[in-house]
C-alpha cells in the first residue's frame, strides 16, 4: 500500500516550521526533491507586485518561548511550532499575566488543542496554547522571548513539468505553508509527490503534467501572475490537492464553472469510489481554486478531497496529526482517487467502431469460452459499449451512459483496438 | 405608504361609467393626467379596421332605470352603473314581469352581488341586479327607460413615453374599460399612474418607458395595429398590469414564450416577495397578453398580479370594491412588486471584476470593522459575488446563483464600482 | 376490427417452416403478396459478404423425427417444426438414450413447452421437446432420422416502396425467420402487411414508405449493406416491428440516439394509448435496431411493441401461440399504435396563424352554437392551439405543450386551414 510510503514522508516533514515564506518552505522542498529529483525550486523577491497583492517579507524564527513565574519554559517553539503566532514580530521583555493574555490565543471549546493562527498582513506578536494550559497560569511576571526576523527575502515554490505526447497540460497544485499539521497541510504535498513520482517514472503520458508546491493564496497568485497566459492556453484539466489524508469521507469542490472536464472526471471517480461522497458547491470553496477559477483566469480546476478543510474538528489545530487524523489508509485513498482521475483523463478518448453493423464476435474469439452469468454480462456490456462507440462520444460519457466506472472499460478498449474493431478519434 | 395615495385616486375614479368607448374613458384619462401631466390622449374612429377586428360604435348613457308597479325606481344607473348591461341599446316601454325577466341578469349563487355583463358585439338591452332583488319583484307592469346612444364616435386611449438613456423600451399596459369595479379595473390604472409618476420625476432611467391606458382586447389590438412594428424593434421587456390591488396573494402569468427577461424578472421578484406566489401558465391567460404575445407579435410581456382575474369570488361583480377587496396595503404590494421588477431591469447589467485573482479587500477598507456574524456573512457574500462577476453573467443570474434577491446586490455593485473593482459590460 | 383479418393471416402462415433462409421464407412472402401485390422478393446468394458477416448456406428440411424403442414416432418435424433444432445437419442412425440426450433440448422450468433453438453458425443436429416428454423416455435404441440439406442457395427478403409526395422515407422493418411462433414472429409481418396495404390503397401520402420483410440480424445486415447510403439520405423516421400481437402491455424501445422524431412520436402515441406503457432503454434492445442504429448507420428507428421479446414467459417456445398469447384484439392494438404513429408523422407540420392578434372567431361562426361545458373546453383548446401556431413549433410539440394527443388537433388543423386562419410552413 503506497499509503505507507506517503505517511513516512509526512512524518519526515512534520517538524519543519513552514510558513508562507522562509527556511521551512525550502527545507520541505528539499525533502520532496529526494523523491522527485527533477523538482525545480523558484524564488520571487519580497515586495514584488503580483496582481492585486505584494509579496510580504520573509519570516525567520530562531527561538521563541515564555518563562513562567516559576521559571519553567512554556509555549516553547522548539517543542511545537504552532505555539508561536505565524509571522510574529520579535519581542523580548517582561510582562504581567494580564498583559500577556492579550497575546495568547486558545480554543475554549477544544481545551486540549493548540490553535493555528497567523498574522501575515498586520504586525503583532503572540503565542498559541491549549486552553487547559492557559487556565493553569498563575499571576506573576512572565519573561517573553521571541527571536524572530522579518526581512526582505523571497517567496519560494517548487515546480515539475513532466512532458507528455501533447503540449496540453494537466495541472496539480498543492500547498506548503502550514507548520505541523497533517490533513490540512502534509497530506497534500506528500500525495502529490508520489503522484509526480509515478507520472515521471512511468511511460510517457498522453498529456504533459505541471505540478506545483506553493504557499496557499499568495503562492497561487504569484504563480498565476507569472504563468497564467500560458496556462490558459495549455491547461485542459487539473486539481487543487488538499486534505487528502484522513479516512472518514470523500468530497468534491467544483470549479467555478462546475462543468469542466475536471469536474466531470472528479464526480465520476468519486461516485464510483464512494457513492456517499460529499458534493460541495463553489460557495464552499476555500483554497487555491479561489485564484485558479477567478474571473479572467478561468482554469478548469476542481478539488478531490477526503474530509474538507473546515469540516472536521481537528482542522487548524494541533490535533490535526499523523496518528489519529491522517493515516496510511486515508492517504492511500486520497492518492488513488486522484490517480484514478488522472488515469481517466489519460484514457478519455473518443472511439469509433471500425465496422458497420454489429461485428461478428464469434469468428474473432471475442466471446468467452465458459458461459457463466458473469461472462454473459461482460459480453453484453462489451456489445453495449461497442454500440456507443460512434467517434463523437467520450469514454467518460460512454461509461456514464453504461452506468459503470470508466476503468471497467479500459480492457475492452485495449482488446478491441488490438482486434482493429475500434479506432481512436482524438 | 404610497398605497394610500393610489387608493385615494381609485376612489376618485370609482363612479365614472367606463366602457370600451365613450365619455367615461375620457374622464378617467383626464383624472390621471392630473398626476402625470405628460399623458397623451389618442382617438381612433369607430369603423376603423384593426387587424381582424373593427372598432365598434361609441356608447353613451344619459339615464337608465326601471319603475316597479309600486312606482319605485329600481336598477337605477345613476346609483350603480353596473345595473345597466354594457352597450345596452335604448328602450322606452312598459313590460310585464315575465317579459322583463328576459332582460334581467343575476347571480343566483351570489345573491347579494350585481353581476357585470356586456354585449359589445350583439345589440340587446338589459339590466343587472342582485338575485335577492330579483326575487322580491312582484307581478305587474314595469316601466323600462334606457336613454342610451350608439353612434359613430371614437375609441380613446392614453399614452406616455418617458425617455431613457437607451431607445430600448420597457412597456407597461393597463386597461380602463370596466365601470365601478376595484381589483379588476381600478387597481391597474392607478398603480400604473403612480409608477409612471415615479419614472417621470426620477432621474433619467436606463431604458425608455412606454406606458398605455387602453380598453382591454379591442384597445390592445388597436394599439398594436398602429405600433407593433416599432414595438418589436424596441420593447425588450414589459408587463400587463391588472388585479394588483387586493392583499390576498401574489401571482404570475407568463408570456407565451415563458422565458423572456420579463418572465425571469417577474419570477425572481415574486419568489423573494412571497415564496408561495401562484405560478399560472400561458393557458391561464386572459388579458391583453393574449394580443401582446400572439404569434407574429411576440412581445416579451408577462404579468405580475395580486389575486388573478377569475380566481377570486368578487370578480366581475359589484362586490369587487374599494373597501373589502382592494385596500391601500394591497395596492402598495402591487405597486412595489412591479417597481421591484422595473428596478431589477434597470440594474440587470453584466459586471466584470477589474482584477485578476481575488482582490485584496483589506487594503481598500472593504472589510467591515466590527466582526459580527452578519458582517461575516456580508463579506462572504461579497466575495462570492465578486467571484461570479465574469462579464458574461447578468446580475439577475448571479443573484439566482447566490440565492439572494437581486436588490441585496445593488449596494455591492455601487461600492465596488466606486472602488473601481467592477466594470460594467453592457 | 382489423385485428381479425390480421389474425386470420397469421393463422395461414402458422405451419410454414421459416428460418433465416429457405423455402419457408419464400412461401411466407408469397402469402403476403396476396394482400400487398406490389411486394418485391429479392435474393442474395450464400457466401456473399455483408459488412462483417457472410450469408450462410440455405437450409432445407424434407423430414425429421425419432423412432422410440417402442416403435412410436416422436419429435416429428411434420407435427411441429419447433421439434427440429434450427439449421440441423442431416443425420440417420441408431443411438442409445444416453447418446440421444446430448442432442435433446428442453426447458426444465417450463416442462410443457418445446423450446425454440437454432445453430446457424456451428454445425450440429438436435431435437427440441417438452421436458415432460424427455422424462418419459425409456432406455433402449432410438432411430434418428433427419433428412435436411445445407447448400449454396440464397437469402430472401421482401420489399415494398410506396411513393409519397416527398422522397423522404418512413421505414418499416419486420422479420420472417422464426418457425411456428406467434408474438415473436407472426405478429410483426402480419401487422406490417396490413399497414402496407392501408398505405398503398389510401391517397398518396406525404412521405414515401419503405417496408421490408427480412430474416432478423443477417437480413437487416444484408439489406443495410446494399442500401444504407441511400437510406441515410432519405429515411427520416421508422420503426422495427416485432411482438405486436398480445394484449398485455404496450412498450417502447428507443433508437440509440433516443431523441429522434421516431422516438418522440412513439413516446407521444404510447403515452396517450396507454399511460402505463413500458419504457425500455437502448440497453434492452434485441432486434434489428441493433443494426439500424449502429454507429455509422445511425438511422432514426425506434420500436413500438406490445409485450417485448424476452419479457413474457412464452417467448421462444411452443407456447407463443395464436390462441392464448396472440389475439385479434392484441394485433388490433399493435396495428393501431403504429398506424397512429404513422399518421402523426404525416400530420406533424409547422402551422402559423395567418392573422396578427387573436382572430375574431364569432364573425366566422367558429364558436359553437350550443354553449356546453365540452364545447367551452373545445373553444378554449382551439384558442390555446391558435396561440401556439407560430410557424416554428411542430404539431407534435404543440400537442405536448397542450397536453393532448396529437390526433385531437387534426380537426382544428383542417377547419382552421379551411377558414384560411392557418398556413403550413413545411
Amino acid at each position: 500500500m503506497i499509503g505507507n510510503e506517503i505517511h513516512a514522508l509526512a512524518q519526515r516533514l512534520w517538524k519543519i516550521n513552514r510558513s508562507i515564506t522562509g527556511e521551512g518552505v525550502r527545507k520541505t522542498l528539499a525533502e520532496l526533491k529526494n523523491i522527485i529529483p527533477s523538482l525545480q525550486v523558484h524564488s520571487v523577491p519580497s515586495g514584488t507586485s503580483v496582481f492585486d497583492w505584494i509579496i510580504p517579507k520573509e519570516w525567520k524564527v530562531n527561538d521563541a518561548y515564555i518563562v513562567a513565574p516559576n521559571g519553567k519554559k512554556i509555549c516553547d517553539f522548539s517543542e511545537n511550532n504552532l505555539h508561536l503566532l505565524g509571522y510574529s514580530i520579535p519581542f523580548n521583555g517582561k510582562v504581567s499575566l494580564t498583559e500577556l493574555k492579550e497575546h495568547l490565543y486558545t480554543l475554549p471549546e477544544q481545551p486540549n488543542a493548540i490553535p493555528y493562527i497567523t498574522s501575515y498582513y498586520k504586525e503583532r506578536w503572540g503565542f498559541c496554547l491549549t486552553h487547559e494550559q492557559l487556565e493553569s497560569l498563575v499571576d506573576g511576571e512572565y519573561k517573553v522571548f521571541i527571536d524572530s526576523e522579518l526581512f526582505d527575502g523571497e517567496l519560494n515554490y517548487g515546480e515539475i513539468l513532466i512532458k507528455g505526447h501533447s503540449e496540453e497540460e494537466i495541472f496539480l497544485s498543492t500547498y506548503i505553508c502550514h507548520p505541523s499539521m497533517a490533513n490540512n497541510e502534509l497530506s497534500g504535498p506528500t500525495v502529490v509527490t508520489y503522484l509526480a513520482k509515478w507520472l515521471a517514472e512511468n511511460e510517457k503520458p498522453r498529456y504533459s503534467y505541471r505540478v506545483i508546491f506553493i504557499p496557499e493564496t499568495i503562492g497561487s497568485i504569484t504563480y498565476l501572475s507569472l504563468n497564467y497566459k500560458q496556462m490558459k492556453e495549455r491547461v485542459i484539466a487539473g486539481f487543487n490537492v488538499t486534505c487528502v489524508g484522513d479516512d472518514r469521507a470523500y468530497s468534491y469542490v467544483p470549479s467555478r464553472d462546475g462543468e469542466t472536464i475536471s469536474d466531470q472526471i472528479a464526480l465520476h471517480v468519486l461516485k464510483w469510489i464512494d457513492p456517499s461522497f460529499v458534493k460541495y458547491t463553489w460557495f464552499d470553496r476555500g483554497s487555491d481554486e479561489r485564484q485558479y477559477c477567478a474571473p479572467g483566469i478561468d482554469l478548469p480546476i476542481a478539488s478531490i478531497i477526503r474530509t474538507k478543510y473546515g469540516k472536521y474538528p481537528e482542522y487548524h489545530t494541533s490535533l490535526d496529526d499523523l496518528e489519529t487524523v491522517v493515516t496510511p489508509k486515508g492517504l492511500d485513498g486520497g492518492y488513488w482517487a486522484i490517480r484514478r482521475a488522472i488515469e481517466a483523463l489519460e484514457r478519455n478518448k473518443n472511439y469509433s467502431v471500425s465496422i458497420l453493423g454489429e461485428p461478428q464476435m464469434g469468428k474473432r474469439g471475442l466471446y468467452p469460452t465458459l458461459s457463466t452469468k458473469t461472462s454473459f454480462n461482460q459480453v453484453r456490456l462489451m456489445m453495449d459499449f461497442i454500440s456507443l462507440c460512434d467517434g463523437k462520444t467520450s469514454l467518460l460519457k460512454i461509461a456514464d451512459r453504461l452506468n459503470v466506472p470508466i476503468w471497467d472499460l479500459y480492457e475492452f478498449c485495449d482488446k478491441l483496438e488490438e482486434h482493429r474493431l475500434l479506432n481512436v478519434n482524438e
